[in-house]
């Protein structure tokens, strides 16, 4: 038997990892899978790579339909998911939102950073954060479940244990990112053209990139004190892969030597994040779950170094969905999710 | 219950995608995976994309423990196959040769095509051509299968519904491939690095290309004619991925028209192969074990041009050989495989 | 003394690197370059390569200037040339055109290839079509000058000796031939995202390429007889440089070893066309105006095999279009353009 | 009349730049060029791109000719060039060392960071610094110059305005940087190879990267304190480019919003250092000797953030020892040298 699930938004790059994760998975069927571009046309014909939905046409937006699965995933731009996240959540049906909508407690940051008031306040701080290392038990009990920002997994997996543990001094934290172009979407911009990002390498939004509050409460939550963080994001010429490298001053008195191995006991019972003998790599993450986590200490600087590699795709949006939604659901965490990345 | 495999040469680009393959399959147990290089070096740490073999080393290569094994995979370089396959041949064990030493039927064909003479030349035409589409029959009855080369794979699969059908014209044949980087496996060499690689496209072995025999052996079995082919192999700027572009003249009376529908009816109940509306390409095979069929005919000029694509690693090899695998073991053909390409 | 010249569509990547080649040509200033997408932008903003231009607005299209210049570059898209192409050849002012709109001799050829009729037919044959290894006397003594598409100049090239010299059948010819996506144009599309384009090779185009007319009309001149060929383009995952790969049947009696030897005399004094003595890499001719060429005969099927290798925005469009103009004004004609890609 | 000049190491990467660039140079001939690995081989049949050398043999080393040149390039791995470099400098012949064998002042380095001692150390600290934005008159007047290394060179002309006008805190730095894989230079290794640095960003030299005392010797002559900074390098799957992304504190009472501004008017006068109106991005700079920097002031976090763009073989390198060549031969100092990056 099968959970019958939904995926609203299933022609954005996001939606269509779930698709095919999905494709994959013994415990849910997706039975729905909507598109405002493609309502109608056969799935396969729009993602040739979707072969085991050929035949199958997009569906349009049913919100009566939705309210009776087993469960929603929201796969929409930031801002599109308030509306219908508030109205499953309202019908107590369980929703993971891969947007940004619900991630945030403070009401006033979306008019800050998003730029518009958030029309359903009343849910901020109702959803759980979904990042099952850090929550795995809130998101359990939970029916709303908000997936984590590509780069916020990256980063806060990067910095968790070192925060938690106190070795670093987190008013000093400085995350340098980069991820591949699928992180844009699909849409069309001269900066996602072939021809401009080949062999190109950038930084953009330098100041006020939308992940940066996401980070900020996280890593709140995590020290029990105000974080302000410097969050550089950068493009890289690959369309899956993102690296989150953080660098912040050690505590004083904080043992050098221990970075690594408190990173490592950290994550010792964690099925998708590893921590690697030398700095991770994007490529060995790719189309995975995985998490690939590195740090140490320069005692020559005083400051610790610490480094995650995910797919954007995978642990970053789709794959981590899918793990939230197996949580909720009861099924085994890894169920239909894997930790191979594909390599070469 | 799993059947218990090996993999012989399992640190290669091919063996490392079995292993990677053999994690998810439910229906074999990769008991065996041998080094030469890094005998004794656990496996995720050479690739650290294959998290599941954590703290598992490399084996030795020990023939007697291999042939109580239910099946093995030889992912070894071309002529290194030879002396284990006929070993593995004669005790009656299963195996799937992934080099092309027990492709070829005609023993000329090895000094001819490779440079020097094959050592176990009785063994030559007693291996079934694993290429299931063709000859799937042969292949569930049989306990030795040479798996295909890549480029074999594509462009029989693009021209076979043609050759068959008798729509071309056998001695007209043109095949223009190209490949990704990982077709030349992970020995180092000015020609694969990055740098020179990188934006770089080109033409290689532009004649005498190794896999030529193959095409011209199966597309004689095909026509019940001798068939020299053209072949121009060329190195795409791309890890993984293949396509064959072949044209050929259509034989007088031939209905063009009648081209696409013959690749159609051809393919209509395979698994894995899928004829497509449009050119195909190779990113939708990623990672999969699908074929992309596309064939059609120009009346202005009299040809027919067919195109094939396929993941190198999947179709082209290690997927190909799951396949095989899988009907030789009686398990379902598709076990453990996907005919979802990891897109974008 | 510098020349006075014009670009118009100088915010393509054509026009745009018109821009960069004149920045560094002694003889000729760009004094007008016009947009109608960025007219009164600074062209360094639009272009932040072009730091030569810093603080120059892009001009408007004023065709009475344009009449008065030296020699006028249209790098326009295809149709919006022979408004402006028709009336700067009647006013007498040199003009280079790179589009396709005065390279057909044909007037029939326009409605069959392009879908509409040609407002100028009776310039039709009356440019010069500018290869200048085909057709140097006639560039030098003309003022309306049609720069020859990508993938005819690659492909003439190639083929150009052997057709001449009559060592292959002009009825058998097949064009493989793969661009990066810079040939494309800098518009938007799903089929130039990067996401999609990355690790992705595909043909596109595969009956009916607009530039199949052009090859065909230039090898008919070059074999006086009519040529007809199968030419299929390929989309390759780089930004520049095009190779196309030419088959065709050895003529009865045709001396196999030769083939190599007559492409060398035949370029033998050609300060850009180099015979290499493997198969060309497109990435030694990047950014340069070089075409390197190859060419074998392989005596077991019959058939020669020539390839040639250039950037396609240098010898393919700007660089060739820079050595006609230096023809076309009596200057030295390699003047302000480079042998020497870069590499890596 | 061009000077005579020699290029030691010209197959590699960076010597074969320099030999690209000098054939384009009116003021200097490259009357030598030597590689111990291809002594005797013509030049364009190792770097076919090298057009312009077809028919020259390369080199042996000839210390008595080098003595008698105008000027020597020294283009040889990092240690190979103390010798030559020395006996150079001794013999009072120009000379331009593009290793970091002449670049740091105090002897204790070079065993800290590079892991034995200088075999010349009476030289150091009298050669002059190769940053000609920072120490131009010195270069001019000098006869032996240390070429910086390419991290260097973004990250300081990134953060010498903000230093030298103290706007930020000199011990708070961190600088970010990644490079294209051509910065590992030519040789194979697996961490080169195509299908591995493919689609895959990583960090490296994470804790002790060579170029570190690089930078912090010259901020430190910059602040007049010394600095000590957090750097970690990072490879982008593309052959060129370099982007240092770097971060600190304002200092107390500095005007966030003068950060910009302050770039803008340091380098004014520069020919070849453009700050730009948003991010830099490698790709405009690549084959060029530009260089773009950007900053900014985040008043939030009360960081600022600089970043500078450039060519690791052009201003990383080859560019950049042109550009010093041509002070100190008292040539015009962007002769031979282009501000216009190859896009796309």
């Amino acid at each position: 038997m099968s959970y019958r699930v939904g995926v609203v938004g299933a022609s954005g790059f996001t939606g269509a990892e779930l698709l095919r994760l999905l494709a994959g998975h013994s415990g849910m069927e997706p039975v729905v899978a909507t598109s405002r571009e493609f309502v109608g046309r056969d799935i396969a014909s729009v993602y040739p790579n979707l072969a085991a939905y050929a035949g199958r046409p997009y569906d349009d937006l049913d919100h009566e339909r939705l309210e009776k699965l087993d469960l929603v995933f929201l796969a929409l731009p930031h801002g599109a998911s308030m509306e219908p996240g508030a109205r499953l959540a309202a019908a107590g049906t369980r929703v993971v939102d891969l947007s940004a909508d619900f991630r945030l407690h403070d009401p006033a940051s979306y008019p800050e950073w998003f730029g518009s008031a958030h029309i359903a306040p009343e849910w901020l701080g109702k959803w759980a954060y979904g990042l099952p290392e850090l929550h795995r038990d809130e998101i359990k009990g939970h029916h709303a479940v908000a997936n984590p920002g590509c780069y916020p997994t990256a980063a806060l997996l990067a910095l968790a244990p070192l925060v938690r543990e106190r070795l670093i001094e987190p008013d000093s934290i400085v995350v340098a990112a980069a991820s591949g172009v699928s992180g844009a979407g699909r849409g069309l911009a001269p900066g996602t053209h072939f021809s401009h990002v080949d062999a190109n390498f950038k930084a953009y939004s330098v100041v006020g990139h939308k992940h940066t509050p996401e980070i900020e409460q996280e890593l709140s939550r995590l020290s029990g004190a105000d974080v302000t963080v410097t969050f550089v994001p950068h493009l890289v010429p690959m369309a899956r892969g993102l690296l989150a490298t953080c660098t912040a001053r050690l505590t004083a008195g904080a043992d050098a030597s221990r970075v690594g191995e408190t990173a490592a006991a950290f994550y010792a019972s964690e099925p998708f994040v590893r921590v690697t003998q030398s700095p991770p790599e994007t490529k060995y993450t790719a189309g995975s779950n995985a998490c690939h986590v590195w740090a140490a200490a320069d005692p020559r600087t005083g400051r610790a170094i610490a480094i995650a590699a995910i797919d954007n795709l995978g642990k970053g949006a789709a794959g981590q969905a899918i793990q939230n939604a197996n949580l909720m659901l009861g099924l085994p965490e890894t169920l239909g999710l894997s930790t191979e990345g594909q390599y070469p």
